[in-house]
């Protein structure tokens, strides 16, 4: 505990090695660790959090990249989250074109860290939380939140970030389509990558008729922008940045909805730890016990059924409801 | 309550029209049909499920579709559970080309049910699963689990089927490489799909080569097959079921790796229902007194942060592990 307050301290100001060995730690499940970040994310608060988002394929981590270059250009510094999408089983992370990224691991302003999927329940949101908890106490002015895939990780994107980018590429098949209107609903800004290739106006089109579509009302005033990018060729990137500036304007100029998205966020948050926290703490008391193996026996033979079992086992250690 | 065992009786007969109510009442949350739920579970077990995961575009539903058709003319009955990559927050499914399937909508032995991804905290799953236990109670001989989804649906799917088949196309880009490594763990049958466009060899030798740098022990002894297919021209299909009655029969000859396989399902189903159940609860209680308002406010203000709120929380309410 001794060590805490000097670590929190040479983290807050900045300190790159500091950051990356309690990153290290955090991973490691070091429990000193988990006491610093509860320091700082009191000295949080401050950096905003772009969310990056899109099919595999669809040049995120170039996109990133040309960010990056130009956020640092303007003098800001950058914080980044990369979450690979590896295996559960193997825990490694593969890093694959995000190597890329790592021409600006010597500049002193950007500090980029690699996450992979920990573990089936739910240990990757956490880590980038906590992750972006250490890059904002850091002093990052902005950190950049890139993840692959459709779906959940969406949702977990956009209640990690203020504004959220999510990349389509021209011509990705079938599939598509469904992908899109449910992305629409997290999008802040839509991006078409790779926008010299075939068939780029069509998907812009398409995105733009889609928008249509929506209605904007006073609970939601903010119409996502679709902008076309050629990130490997660093075109559109300006535009880009300017779609996120007038975004972040927008947040700042909306005192109460500012409030209810900052309120959204940190239930998110606290919500997850606390879903996280019990379920761990539950199985620990239900194998020390010896119980979950009985009950898994039961079911296996047909004599009882998940259902009513995990009913009666959160009756019994909860209680009633109200 | 006394609905319950006539309805019961009528899904184990196979009625469609009766799992299809069912069905609807789960999703609208009657408690009801949770008890229907908890009969049908003991009436299970028979069922071969075989999870169809990829990349969108990968022709998932196309190769769904032609499974049907070849599994129907051996005379097995059919389930299907299409996993839609919808939006959390409209809830709404989008049916995109799975429309495609609907021409098996007239055939009494097949039965198709989409979902969509109902909200965040992890429904997706549970609904999955509840809609497998009625479609086995059915007598389905097989259940096709299709997901959209790299990552997290991956492990989910693997923990459902039996039999899980990867499907790849040819060319998908630079982040493909990450997903198929981490895709390999989940995997029993590799196919790359699309077989006729360029690059499909290619696709194939890196499938191949990244198999060759896997161990194959006695706590892994499958090794999956890698095989093409162009499902919209009906090609590959008779291999691929040949494939996964290989690995049905591998399954079944080792009584030992089959036994531990299903502890393995009913453990992770068991632990699933119980981190949603004991979580929704705990909501509530939280919500119920004011707890969880007055900690909000207390973390925006920085006064307290969620990873100390939430450990007290857990401490208070479960009391210690150990």
């Amino acid at each position: 505990m001794d060590k805490a307050p000097e670590t929190v301290k040479r983290i807050l100001q900045g300190e790159v090695r500091a950051a990356a060995r309690l990153m290290r730690e955090l991973d490691d499940g070091v429990p000193a660790a988990r006491e610093t970040l509860k320091h700082l994310y009191r000295h949080g608060g401050r950096a905003h959090i772009i969310g990056l988002t899109g099919s595999p394929g669809a040049g995120k981590s170039t996109l990133t990249d040309r960010l990056i270059q130009y956020l640092r250009q303007e003098g800001k510094t950058v914080g980044v989250v990369a979450v690979d999408p590896t295996s559960p089983f193997s825990g490694g992370a593969i890093l694959g074109d995000r190597i890329r990224m790592q021409r600006h691991a010597t500049d002193e302003g950007v500090f980029i860290r690699s996450l992979a999927t920990r573990g089936h329940f739910g240990g990757l949101t956490a880590s980038a939380r906590a992750v972006i908890t250490v890059l904002d106490a850091m002093g990052k002015d902005y950190i950049l939140v890139e993840t692959v895939g459709v779906g959940q990780d969406e949702v977990e994107i956009a209640a990690t970030a203020y504004t959220t980018i999510v990349i389509t590429v021209p011509g990705m098949g079938d599939d598509i389509q469904a992908i899109k209107a449910g992305i629409l609903e997290v999008a802040d800004i839509l991006v078409v990558n790779k926008a010299d290739r075939e068939g780029a106006n069509r998907t812009y089109q398409e995105l733009m008729q889609m928008l249509e579509l929506r209605t904007y009302t006073n609970d939601r005033p903010w119409r996502p922008p679709v902008l076309m990018t050629t990130a490997k060729d660093s075109e559109g990137i300006n535009e880009l940045m300017a779609a996120v500036r007038q975004h972040e304007e927008f947040l700042q100029g909306d005192e109460r909805a500012f409030q209810a998205a900052r309120v959204a966020k940190v239930r998110q948050e606290l919500l997850e730890l606390l879903k996280e926290g019990t379920f761990r703490h539950l199985v620990r008391q239900l194998t020390a016990d010896g119980r979950l193996e009985q009950i898994i026996q039961d079911i296996l033979a047909r004599r009882n059924d998940p259902y009513s079992a995990s009913e009666s086992l959160i009756l019994d250690i909860l209680g009633p409801s109200s």
